[in-house]
């Protein structure tokens, strides 16, 4: 707390002088040479200095140092001249009391605990405040049963594991990380009949196979134990407690048992090195080829009753209280239309680079803009800089915001702008398509600090070479970049705090990071994603930091003042068109591989094939594919395509010549074109989730799933639903396409 | 000794009883019946008696009792009833007189040396006539250099070296097993400059990540070691002194230093365990992500001084006898016209699969055909059985069998057909073309111990239930599964005794074995490759090894006592067709991406896309694939399509009611026609390659190439040969199709 005085101390001088040099300066020019002020106000020193202070203990929700960053965060707003308040909420939040994990059969060996200290990382011994590692929102138990190997958990393990004859009913299952988001894993097992379950990190992706482990390189040591939360986001995230309303000191509450998004197992998270104690004592089937993973033996599946694992965590489920940090700069011309940008404070011990290095690369734009209003200028559009807590339990901190101010929100605000964490590299970016085109305008004005050359270059450049090379590259992406167009955004599933705004309120959404050349990202929810971690391996010098703060920054400035925020409605009805013929793509793959399935189950052909050493059954029949209702969607589409380029072309034309009134007009015709998306039904299994566009999985969790109420309905089968669903998805398109007819109507003045 | 004598014994008493019983009986019944009296006489008692003694010691090549081996089968034949003999050469082939592999710095750790015994596998000790893992014409001697990993030694693993700065010059290069020959991996080490190389096998495919290792599973554990031969076999085969002559005892040689096909430097195998106290100290850059194997750490490429090894290598360089087995059923129609027939005795230590397996499958069939003939059977054209000495080091029996008897051969020989040890599973052939059918109608006619159907449904069945299950299955094998047509032959290329016959000699080949149900293969040219091995794990009971023998006996017998060899030539033209077509997009591929990447060196794109801090150069520039000049050759195959198609239809229509005269005729015409494939200039680089449709990559090894003049030199830039090669293919194509047009006039009777 010292250092934290001291820094605030530093920049509260610095607010002064700045507010003295801008008193009564006229507003600063616009556009390009606010942007170089904003650059030069941008200071790797400034992100170090925080990062070192918010990463001196640990920061999970509930710990004394997450709220005294959130407390030296409000002041830090404050010194640079915003309008900065702390939010509180009271969410559930377990906290470990026990955690316990024992192989007993066929010997004894004590496993799990607190991650050991590492001498080159300062930070790791300081395990007097932190939580041992365990995972959030699982279920609490003590159990003692065999244990099975399942591979990632997803469906398809367990249909692998049926046609083996095995199953995890009253077992305990262990499953590596990876392929699907953490909290599906003892989702499905519990559903499986498991009684407990272990995620753990295999060293193939996640260890020595990545690079080398920590602290020699940056990847996950045999030690280290991947934390995170189990809520059942993909029903709905934040907290478990008050879905879809705040979670106030008055707020209506389910039961810790009610809430459907709570585990009834007892989880834990585990290490490679005890894994490994685990995984080499399993007997029966050897695993299939796919399943294997880089532990030095031949994975077995276990489950004939020779390896036992007790099993055992006890929480605390004291309601918490959680600090949003909100800062607000009032918008000049159009107060009543927000920009808001967040990033989250907790992290799982320390957080350095999850999620405090884009943290405080928000606090960087933060100051610089605060800088930038003391010196004349105004924004526009209102600014709303948030600093959420609670993100790492269930994107809490921001859903719980976006609730209480769902009203508010839906009324005024143009975009949320996020960013969790940064590491070295190139940019990514996801989000609402209309967007996409001021993403790439925004890249090829940040020069990368390594290529000397724009971030925009250099993710083309790392494109065609990667695709040249033999990387996995999208199709979409490397044909942007061969011919110098935009680059495609990405879309937006889960696993941060855009879902609130974009998928139950629909707001438009960006989620930015730069990254790739990390060699492995091994600290992730470990004990060891410190500030040496951050800055030995994931981005040196906060270098990246910097250019993330640059990035950003621009799409604020340029949203929060342009006339007209820069949308692009053929990029995203372009988009959308792609998905629809993915979806269509998987109608026609799933019937063609139904009809194959169903011709080989006839002949035999699997009994034929199958070794009788080590028989696998015939995969299991399934009800034929059928073709789709799609007309509809069709001409929703085609609508979409037309509105969208003809709205596009009469503002390229107009668009710059518009008087107030009708800028007014088109305004407030654009501001809420994108909450169109949405249907109150919401999703099946899940009405939280309204837009129709963009949603994560059922089934991959953080994983997008685009028009997911008809893509996930073929995927699962749910034939009557992807109909249904097509309809509903037409529906909200075409009154998208009939929005930006009138909008065109008034670009063009009729 | 006293268990081989044991066994002639039994044998010579059953064949007495089995000549009484025949006697004066008259020629039994052709076809089916035939078949299953041939059938009824395999036995897996014979087979796992015969390989238990044969496995009893050490049988590599001049070892007592690979000697004893031969005599013992000589024995045997001639008890069956054949006029058998024993040919011998004298042939360059190396042991060890000492092998030394140890880290020297940072540390001292002794290496290599002989693989320890496993209790359960009781020959494992029997070390005292074992020669200790080696490499068969490396060149000597002694060096103590850096070490650089090289991943699998390949002209692109050379290529990611340059472009991160390292080579190999003056140290020495470990390249794990696998992806392409062994041979290869010192050889092209040894062009780049180094002055020594390691091969190990890599636990990832050969070890721990394939399945338990042995003794609990199959595969390869820590101590086992893949001896082999690296002699240039991709320049010529056999005896490296007397290449395209026999190795008799006057034959001219060269001299060891003058051969080209015997390398210069030391080189050694080595197992997974010590290869992991190499790899797991060196420095330098991490490898790139497809060069990980399967241990326990980061793979670095070294190369940075800080790991040293001392390796060095004497060898006893002598000549030594070798000690083919013949056995001849002579014709009673066609005596000049041979079937032959061939496995391998010598192994690398016990040589239980790898050779014996087949062998004895061999020993079978040929009691069986003894049985026949003692009942009073005789094939109608001469059947000659053959177990080849010296295989490991080169091929180097059957070779300079072939060579030495090249005239005879091309002169009378109307295929040979080879096995070379088996696993269980489904069946695997690979050969010419015009033989393809008839490996199809042989396999409905032979049943499954395991599936209860033909080898022919369960290989259907397997190849489509592969394909379901995303197993990578050729669409030609899928296509043909699903239609229920004939399997399609896989290309020979190289590995076993084959090459002389196929490649030098341009007679028809066919290869046969059964596997895909043995785990991993893992005992392949170690000290464990076993009875106890073999029999555990790779084909229990041998129950395999009769199927082999029906499966190869048949094809011997129809063969044999066809009117007219049952070719197919619709089949040899539609591949040759598909070989053609895979040739252009070869060719067209490459010009896309030689464009590609010539644009993206222009544009920078490399350097852009770099991650200073493991900095890649750009993919060095090369010539531009040009466009060849294919027409004649796409003439050549649509002419040998017509003119196959018409001989099929015609031989279909006549070709059972030819007059003798005729009949003779077209036999004659039909038993070379596979040897005007030949061109006498032979191959870029190895004119002993004469085959122009089908050899052995240059940088394969085993792997095929064909249409080789042609694709080898698109793939190495040669493009002149590229041209000139498509002309000789289009000739000896179009002498083929020629001499179809005179056999259709012969079975039209014009």
């Amino acid at each position: 707390m010292r250092q934290v005085r001291q820094l605030i101390g530093a920049v509260s001088a610095l607010a002064v002088a700045g507010a003295l040099a801008g008193a009564g300066v006229a507003a600063a020019p616009a556009g390009k040479s606010l942007e170089a002020r904003f650059d030069a106000a941008i200071s790797a020193q400034d992100q170090l200095g925080w990062l070192k202070t918010m990463t001196s203990e640990p920061n999970h929700v509930s710990s004394p140092h997450d709220k005294a960053n959130a407390e030296m965060m409000l002041a830090l707003f404050k010194s640079w001249g915003w309008d900065a308040r702390i939010d509180t909420f009271q969410v559930l939040y377990p906290t470990p009391i026990s955690t316990t994990v024992e192989l007993v059969a066929p010997e004894h060996i004590p496993l799990g605990g607190q991650e050991p200290a590492i001498p080159e990382d300062d930070t790791s011994g300081k395990t007097a405040n932190a939580l041992p590692p365990y995972v959030a929102f699982q279920g609490d138990g003590d159990v003692t049963a065999d244990l099975v190997y399942v591979n990632y958990g997803l469906p398809a393990d367990y249909e692998a594991l049926a046609r083996r004859g095995i199953d995890v009913k009253g077992k305990i299952a262990i499953a590596r990380y990876g392929a699907g988001w953490r909290g599906l894993k003892p989702k499905l097992a519990q559903e499986h009949g498991a009684v407990g379950c272990i995620i753990y990190s295999d060293p193939a992706q996640d260890g020595y196979g990545a690079s080398d482990p920590y602290p020699k390189g940056d990847s996950r040591p045999s030690t280290a134990v991947q934390r995170g939360s189990v809520e059942d986001m993909t029903t709905f995230p934040g907290d478990p407690l008050t879905p879809g309303v705040g979670a106030t000191e008055g707020a209506q509450r389910l039961t810790k048992e009610t809430s459907p998004v709570v585990l009834k197992i007892p989880v834990l998270p585990m290490s490679y090195g005890d894994a490994s104690k685990l995984l080499s004592r399993l007997g029966g089937e050897r695993v299939p080829d796919n399943w294997r993973g880089g532990l030095p033996f031949t994975y077995h599946i276990g489950g004939d009753g020779a390896v036992k694992v007790h099993l055992a965590v006890k929480s605390d489920w004291t309601l918490k209280p959680i600090y949003d940090v909100i800062a607000v700069m009032k918008g000049a011309k159009y107060p009543d239309q927000w920009v808001v940008r967040g990033n989250h404070h907790d992290g799982w011990v320390f957080g350095a680079q999850d999620p405090l290095s884009g943290n405080v690369a928000l606090m960087s734009e933060a100051k610089a803009l605060g800088q930038l209003a003391k010196s004349g200028w105004r924004p526009a559009r209102t600014i709303v800089y948030a600093s959420w807590d609670a993100e790492e339990p269930g994107l809490i901190g921001s859903t719980e915001w976006a609730e209480a101010h769902a009203d508010e929100l839906k009324a005024k605000a143009v975009i949320y702008i996020n960013t969790d964490g940064n590491h070295r590299g190139t940019l990514s970016a996801e989000g609402s398509h209309d967007f996409q085109h001021l993403i790439s305008e925004v890249a090829a004005d940040v020069t990368d600090p390594e290529a000397k050359v724009s971030v925009l270059e250099r993710l083309r450049a790392s494109t065609r070479a990667g695709a040249a090379e033999g990387e996995n590259v999208s199709r979409a992406a490397l044909e942007a970049a061969e011919k110098g167009g935009d680059m495609p955004l990405g879309a937006l599933g889960s696993g941060s705090d855009y879902s609130a705004f974009l998928q139950h309120l629909g707001l438009p959404s960006l989620n930015i990071a730069y990254g790739g050349e990390e060699q492995s990202g091994g600290e992730y929810h470990s004990i060891y994603d410190s500030y040496y971690h951050m800055t030995t391996f994931d981005d040196p010098g906060l270098v990246y930091g910097t250019v993330l703060s640059k990035t950003v920054g621009r799409v604020v400035l340029r949203i929060a003042d342009a006339d007209t925020p820069p949308q692009r409605f053929g990029d995203f009805a372009t988009t959308v068109g792609t998905y629809l013929d993915e979806v269509k793509r998987l109608a026609s793959e799933r019937r063609e591989q139904d009809a194959k399935l169903a011709a080989l189950r006839e002949a035999g052909a699997f009994g034929a094939a199958s070794d009788p050493l080590h028989p696998v059954a015939a995969p299991p029949a399934k009800p034929t594919t059928p073709y789709f209702e799609f007309a509809a969607l069709d001409n929703a589409v085609a609508t979409l395509k037309r509105s969208a380029g003809a709205y596009d072309a009469a503002f390229a034309k107009h668009g710059a010549d518009l008087d107030a009134s009708r800028r007014e007009k088109l305004n407030a015709l654009l501001r809420d074109v994108d909450q169109l998306l949405l249907d109150d039904t919401g999703l099946p299994f899940r009405p939280w989730y309204k837009n129709m566009v963009y949603a994560p999985g059922r089934f991959t969790g953080y994983g997008a799933k685009t028009l997911p109420g008809v893509r996930e309905a073929i995927e699962e089968r749910r034939f009557d639903d992807a109909n249904a669903y097509a309809g509903r998805i037409a529906k909200v398109l075409t009154a998208y396409a009939a929005r930006l007819d009138a909008a065109r109507a008034v670009v063009e003045g009729k």
